[in-house]
């Protein structure tokens, strides 16, 4: 935290509180620029961020209220957004390039309407987002309540949520931002030539909800999940409508779902992540505070390329009163390439489709060389195209793709982009004939800081925070409650999506971990899994120094931690609670599985199931001890 | 044709063949840039273009051979085009904003690999393209011949061509970029994050081909379309794999395809027209000569919102020796919002899914005023966003959507676009309180004067040529052969495709015509078919002037002119034949059938089936002749 505290742009953050300006410049109050409610809001915030650039203002100001914000004024941005579908986007808040600059929204909430980046901030220095809400008019997603279950013909009848524009294809249950307006897309395989079709999906990729805990269903995520064309069986599923807004679905997954479950479907996979809320790219300086975001399709905050972002009570929820189920359709917040600090303070996240954080760099793909200093790269995640992958004076590694280790270490003169997908990176160092077959390269230097305090993840799909970074990372009286796979997770792979960073100095402490891994049955709650292939030097481990102490568990979760690959884990002090909600998972299994570690030490823990908890450690491990633990079996292996 | 022959650049066009460079500069070789057989030869060309722009070269010459194009090393452009899909695109010849310049391709082949526009010129003046050839390694379509027909199963059994890269899903027939790499798009709903997996298709948009004629089947495009849910029977088409690259499909269509007949089928009809070959747009003065499209995912060549473009012996063939059966999967020429002067002579265009040619401008839908001298517009047709409506000094009318009828003239003074979607205008008049609801506009100035001669067209889905614009135009000495609708069509609409433009001096003579409709079974060679909705002004026509003259129609077609709101008609000594190949149209219909028209002369026209040619003149008509003619019954309407 410590550079946190020296940066500049605290001070006059914290002033603004006080009703001074955030850079000193004048005030724009969008009122006089025709913002009022139940318009159309897109050409008055258009018009004022026009004024403010013209003034060099401090602060928009948006009196608090509620505002239609429409694709229709608002201008167009090509945006590369890391894991987040690229395109043409409609931005509402065009922030780029504005330094020492403020938007506070006085509590209003933005409602938008079908695809869009309501707030886009690209080379801004010194920006600040306070007081408002994000929302759109009706969801990306399909939701649908199930009502009856028919065992015997293999169905199960479902009321769609009123805000979802439905209906049958055939067979197939589709939707659209326009009620009744797919038809032609499909029976006349006609183009969605008119300006009111803008998108329609079909039931691809969705999950289970269970409307008494509002978290995802404990159940199998694959033979649950609701198929188009069953794999079992060999045949379609068949969707047919039984009016009322209730369809009935057969044979369209290999296990039914309960009576009462909300089913979650956005359609095809990729893309479907085209309008995130929040996107930060190539920016010094961003705070982001007392801000809620309802929905977005795709992430609700994703900053990458960026220094030192401060996100103080932000949250993603669901909106008060809404029967909806799902808020983001992918994370809370990401965080790609950036540097410096990154903290989140106070933040509530929930049911989201994805992570509540994921704070990790890119592997690029070396193709060749290019010259003695120089190699041609690609960026080989499909959600990566035109990510600045370095910069001039930062130290890349090559790294071997198989391993994950790295070889050489490389400061960078330029990086000329072929495209957004290739791009030719020139060192100050020959290269030589070092470059091995299969490597790919990392950003050293672009490892933030992080803090992460105070906050809540609840019932959301995925893992509750993914952490790939060697700087100095703290993760202390946070809640990660009812997620379907980790609670903590570090990864790190080069073939898939293409995430790095080493973890070299984590805690995490203080923390409560309730009942993860709901569609597993049984997830680690810290899990440190890279990708590092096998045959791998076993004096080298991708992720280090990892302490997690003081925290309580609360699961069904028989597996603690599972670790690939790693050294100096410290498992301290924790309680570890059988659920009280959840059937617990097999007792016999191993509770500490080890692989290719070295230095683990599992002390003072409280292991509270009724059966003790075992260590299992793999070949390549070293040097692990439990020992004064209750509950826990002792281990020793040295 | 006379304001062509003045324009400056055609003569430098002339030296050029005979050596000498075309605008002065320097000649380049893209050999001493690393041009060479068997490697990609992007990066040499992008770098040979780079020399060619420092050393203001007027000439890129690509010495005789076959280049591999792929979209590796290609320059990233987003690109609207014009009745094609927009998007971030991968370009090869990117020669924007080059003057005076030419590529001479030595008969060079240029061979594409997946997406790319292989040609993009955007703000070019006086631009030569010459002497090459372009193809895709593999066709984006799919391709498969029928091997047996099984009457009984409602099912038909096909083989399908090597170059598709096909599996199956489940029931359905899907293909890809690369055999096999759609698998875990289905299964598993991932996105395509590898590089390697770029697009994939099912069996939507599609057409059947005689493997005899190398034409459309003669057929019912409707019952005889493949579908994936039969509407008939209510239940999905099944596929299965029958080894050896041979599928059956059952329940596919409403009725059985013919042994040996050629599907092919480019999936989602939208976005598909991804890849056009060349794209020409804000330029002025562009030549292209002896030149050849094999294959486009999209138009073989459009060109939007620009000024005299010429085209000799430039084509759209079949590879040779080829089992291909279809070149572009859209048409082989487009022309939107140009003026000047257009010339097609000497073309052959074959095989195409889409029409020869179609030259017309584009009606803006008018949504509310902006000021007094104002508008804000918007563009209603997904294909024509950020298409430039309108430049300052031009002649814009306001017009009834219903009617298509002009109701006032304003000139331009300036546009200011709010995105791709939505722009202002500002007349240098006041509009007052003359703005009708429910009004388009249309752009008087950009109506280009247009030769087409001696040009052949055939084998193509769709029309031979459509023409929209009241220039001075002349269709002579072509060959219109076996399209699967009109010869020649004159549109007009302001709800769908939104394509305007009033023709005001047509003539039509000297060419061939033969058995057009080849999918409808009867189809005009003339079709003036523009929306005009009932309840018009009767003393007013959409489109006039036009002569058909001295034509030879070989036609299977009992309807040789349809026609709706027009004035000024005259067909006259054409000669009307039998077809030779198809089944004749049923005799008893009316040959001539006029709905709202004025003034119609036919006379000196030999028709020579067995049953005399009938007119039928609806409501709304007047002033409607035939006499003189062998084969053709008199008729008056006064």
């Amino acid at each position: 935290m410590k550079r946190v505290i020296k940066t500049a742009f605290l001070l006059p953050a914290m002033l603004c509180l006080c009703g001074v300006s955030y850079g000193g410049g004048p005030v724009v109050n969008a009122a006089d620029y025709g913002l009022r409610e139940g318009a159309d809001n897109t050409p008055a915030i258009r018009k004022a961020l026009e004024v403010c650039r013209r003034t060099g203002a401090s602060k928009l100001v948006i009196p608090c209220g509620t505002y239609d914000l429409y694709p229709d004024g608002a201008a167009d941005k090509y945006c590369n957004i890391a894991n987040n579908d690229d395109g043409m986007k409609r931005v509402v808040f065009l922030l780029d390039g504005l330094e020492d600059f403020e938007v506070d929204g006085d509590g209003s909430l933005f409602v938008c309407h079908d695809h869009m980046v309501p707030f886009e901030a690209e080379g801004c220095r010194n920006l600040r987002l306070s007081n408002f809400s994000v929302d759109w008019a009706s969801p990306f997603y399909l939701q649908g309540q199930v009502v009856g279950v028919d065992e015997a013909a293999n169905s199960f009848d479902m009321e769609i949520l009123d805000e979802c524009s439905w209906e049958l294809q055939g067979r197939r249950l589709a939707w659209s931002n326009k009620r009744g307006a797919t038809t032609d897309n499909w029976y006349f395989m006609a183009p969605p030539m008119q300006k009111d079709v803008v998108w329609y999906q079909d039931l691809y990729w969705n999950i289970w909800y269970d409307p008494e805990t509002k978290a995802p269903a404990y159940c199998d995520e694959l033979t649950t999940r609701v198929m188009g064309w069953n794999f079992a069986l060999d045949r379609p599923a068949v969707v047919s409508d039984l009016g009322g807004g209730t369809v009935r679905l057969t044979d369209a997954c290999d296990e039914l779902p309960r009576e009462g479950w909300i089913l979650v479907s956005i359609g095809l996979r990729s893309p479907n992540r085209l309008s995130p809320a929040i996107h930060i790219a190539g920016c010094e300086g961003v705070e982001v505070e007392n801000m809620t975001v309802h929905h977005a399709a795709g992430m609700a905050l994703v900053a990458e390329s960026s220094e030192n972002i401060i996100l103080r009570n932000y949250n993603v929820l669901l909106p008060e009163g809404s029967p909806r189920i799902v808020t983001a359709t992918a994370d809370a917040t990401h965080f790609v390439g950036c540097k410096g600090d990154i903290v989140l303070e106070g933040c509530t996240f929930e049911n989201m489709l994805d992570d509540g954080t994921n704070i990790h760099n890119v592997y690029a793909e070396v193709e060749r060389p290019a010259g003695p200093n120089s190699l041609v790269m690609t960026l080989g995640h499909s959600q990566h195209q035109g990510f600045r992958f370095a910069f001039p004076g930062e130290q890349v590694a090559l790294t071997e793709a198989r391993t994950l280790r790295p070889y050489r270490t490389l400061t960078v003169d330029r990086v000329e982009a072929v495209n957004s997908h290739t791009f030719e990176v020139t060192f100050r160092e020959e290269i030589g004939d070092g470059l091995r077959p299969g490597s790919v390269a990392e950003n050293l230097t672009r490892q933030p800081d992080v803090v992460i305090r105070d906050c809540e993840v609840r019932r959301n799909r995925a893992r509750g925070i993914l952490i790939s970074t060697s700087g100095k990372v703290l993760v202390e009286n946070n809640r990660f409650l009812k997620c379907t796979y980790a609670g903590i997770m570090l990864s790190g792979d080069a073939n898939y999506w293409f995430e790095s960073g080493h973890v070299g100095d984590l805690t995490v402490r203080g923390n409560l971990f309730e009942d993860q891994g709901l569609v597993t049955g049984n997830a680690p709650v810290l899990c440190i899994i890279p990708e590092v292939g096998e045959g791998s030097d076993p004096s080298w481990f991708y992720h280090r120094n990892i302490v997690f102490e003081g925290n309580t568990v609360n699961s069904f979760s028989r597996v603690l931690v599972e670790a690939r690959s790693a050294e100096n884990i410290t498992f301290r002090n924790n309680v570890v609670n059988p659920s009280a909600g959840y059937p617990l998972a097999d007792p016999a299994a191993p509770a500490f599985i080890f692989d290719r570690c070295r230095n683990v030490d599992i002390g003072g823990n409280s292991y509270n199931w009724p059966a003790p908890a075992t260590v299992h450690a793999g070949p390549g491990c070293s040097a692990i001890t439990a020992s004064g633990n209750a509950g826990i079996d002792d281990f020793r292996l040295d």
